[in-house]
């Protein structure tokens, strides 16, 4: 079978690998319906050192079942499935509690000698705790929003939740990327008054206003701050959603938050401290957030798919098939492209 | 009047005064009943650069209200009062959000030109909104425990509800100090069913166990960690008190929360960045915390104290007239003593 490899930045190959099998009894094959490339993949595109081996890349997907292991119990073959980005076993204690994130199984598609979705088909490990079987069938009009499960969406409303955004709140949310529009969608879903996206690009930025965003902030550091500051009645936003991860957006993050309120961080952190530790403890700045329990967030979200009440699919701005990734990371990485969806 | 003014680290003297007055109509001048000297003081005492005209010190105190501006309501001359470290205006968003450490009016007693605690009298600015008048006289007994309303008990519970302490959950308390041991009260008082005190001094660790701690961390380093790991399953604590402040102590924290937990840190952060930024994100760690809020946590606390239910009181082990506090800060910062009480 076909799947992308990535061997060092810049290097993403589209290479013949051996079949997808079941090893483990827990585990299941799927066959890869639509995947896409992910703002976080653009971080070792961009870094990776040169491996002979390489890595697998891809982590988000719906897909159909085409075998399981005689332990699992939940699936069979045919259905079809979202594939969150993250492997979790569904009955630790900390998938109970809702944070599969956590779980002591927990594993990351194309990382650690896992399959990557960017690919005919892939082993799923753990596949009952792992694969959320869809109600509905392959609906094309639905796939891309039900493909933003895997990640974005449930990420986008992870850095809301964090956020503690609620009714009548103001809300910033701190990048124009897939994830910080599903931000934009999930504040809105929330019930936030004003929505304040910070973002220079002129695509997203209109989209980000169809998603809900009132207001959008596109001037550079201390102006953007100004700015922000300006729109909340000089005291900052109540919730801020950090969809970044570099320390420049952190420290923005921070100064834009109202004393008293909270930052939802879910752009993977790119330093090893973080920025603003003396403003967020002077204004009682909450931080939380990380890599989101996107599995746990399917069942509240997924209605407001399949009943058209949001639409995070319109974050795909272009499509490709296997042959098409690597210019699909060239793209997203020369922001020509929002977000690639793979068609394989 | 006399009053204690810092000149440079280490040199604290104890000098001649105007005497303090209603400058503004909104002020009141109260007469030091109880001061003492707060772990916080002792980081200008070890690194303040030479100042000819010094600062005032002490921000925590009893005291009987001797006068009041014309447009005082609420105090009167004879009240007695716990004067929280933070000025606050009693009418602003952030007060009426019950965030007074964030009023738009906000000081702090011996900074910023505001008089000092360790003193005859001071002046109170706003006072109806930073001053609470104490429905009690002044009863011998329970002074040293309305005392650690104006900082400590304040603030250790201030960690404790940030690190969403509740009934059943494990607590990590990180500092053995006054705020760290009035964070174990804090932690049982909200039903915490473990509560490990990480700290190494035989007579606070024995306070704490009398305080509520169920176990005594004292290794350092990652030999810390790994025992808090295994007396909490090999997961953490789900809540976790950080009440020193150095980058050390919060890398600990971090290190010893569970996955999905929160840090409530209170300790006056000495670094501009926070390291632990990797570990708190992949473990969706939260992260919250600043000066406390101690003014509005009064009317919840103060009939647990008067009533004989806790006795923050305790962390007082030492009292000295004014004459005294040089030689108190001595005796704390070589931790001799855990906190001194002060009877100008």
């Amino acid at each position: 079978m076909r799947a992308t490899v990535m061997h060092a930045a810049g290097d993403v190959r589209i290479e013949d690998v051996p079949d997808a099998t079941i090893v483990l009894s827990t585990d299941a094959v799927i066959r890869v319906v639509r995947a896409c490339i992910c703002g976080s993949d653009l971080w070792p595109y961009q870094s990776m050192q040169p491996s002979a081996q390489g890595q697998r890349m891809g982590h988000e997907a719906i897909g159909v079942v085409e075998a399981v292991g005689k332990d699992v119990r939940t699936l069979k073959k045919g259905d079809v499935v979202v594939m969150p980005f993250a492997i979790s076993d569904g009955t630790c204690v900390f998938c109970h509690e809702g944070l599969p994130t956590a779980c002591v199984h927990v594993g990351f598609f194309g990382n650690q000698g896992n399959d990557g979705a960017q690919a005919e088909a892939l082993r799923i490990p753990y596949a009952d705790g792992t694969l959320f079987a869809l109600p509905v069938g392959l609906d094309e009009a639905l796939i891309p929003s039900l493909l933003t499960l895997a990640d974005v969406m449930g990420t986008g409303h992870h850095a809301a939740v964090v956020a503690r955004v609620s009714p009548g709140k103001a809300v910033a949310v701190v990048g124009d990327g897939a994830v910080g529009l599903c931000g934009v969608i999930a504040a809105k879903r929330l019930g936030a008054e004003r929505i304040i996206l910070l973002g220079r690009h002129p695509g997203r930025i209109a989209l980000g206003r169809e998603f809900g965003a009132t207001d959008v902030v596109s001037e550079r550091g201390s102006d953007a701050i100004e700015r922000v500051r300006e729109l909340t009645g000089g005291h900052g936003a109540h919730s801020v959603l950090e969809c970044v991860g570099h320390g420049q957006s952190m420290e923005t993050a921070i100064a834009v938050t109202r004393p008293g309120g909270a930052i939802g961080r879910v752009g993977v952190p790119q330093d090893a401290a973080m920025p603003g530790s003396l403003p967020a403890f002077f204004h009682n700045v909450t931080i939380g957030g990380g890599p989101a329990p996107v599995r746990a967030y399917i069942p509240d979200l997924l209605p407001d798919i399949v009943e058209g009440r949001i639409h995070p699919g319109r974050v795909f701005d272009h499509t490709v098939d296997l042959d098409g990734v690597p210019g699909g990371y060239r793209d997203m990485n020369d922001r020509k492209s929002l977000k690639v969806m793979v068609r394989p």
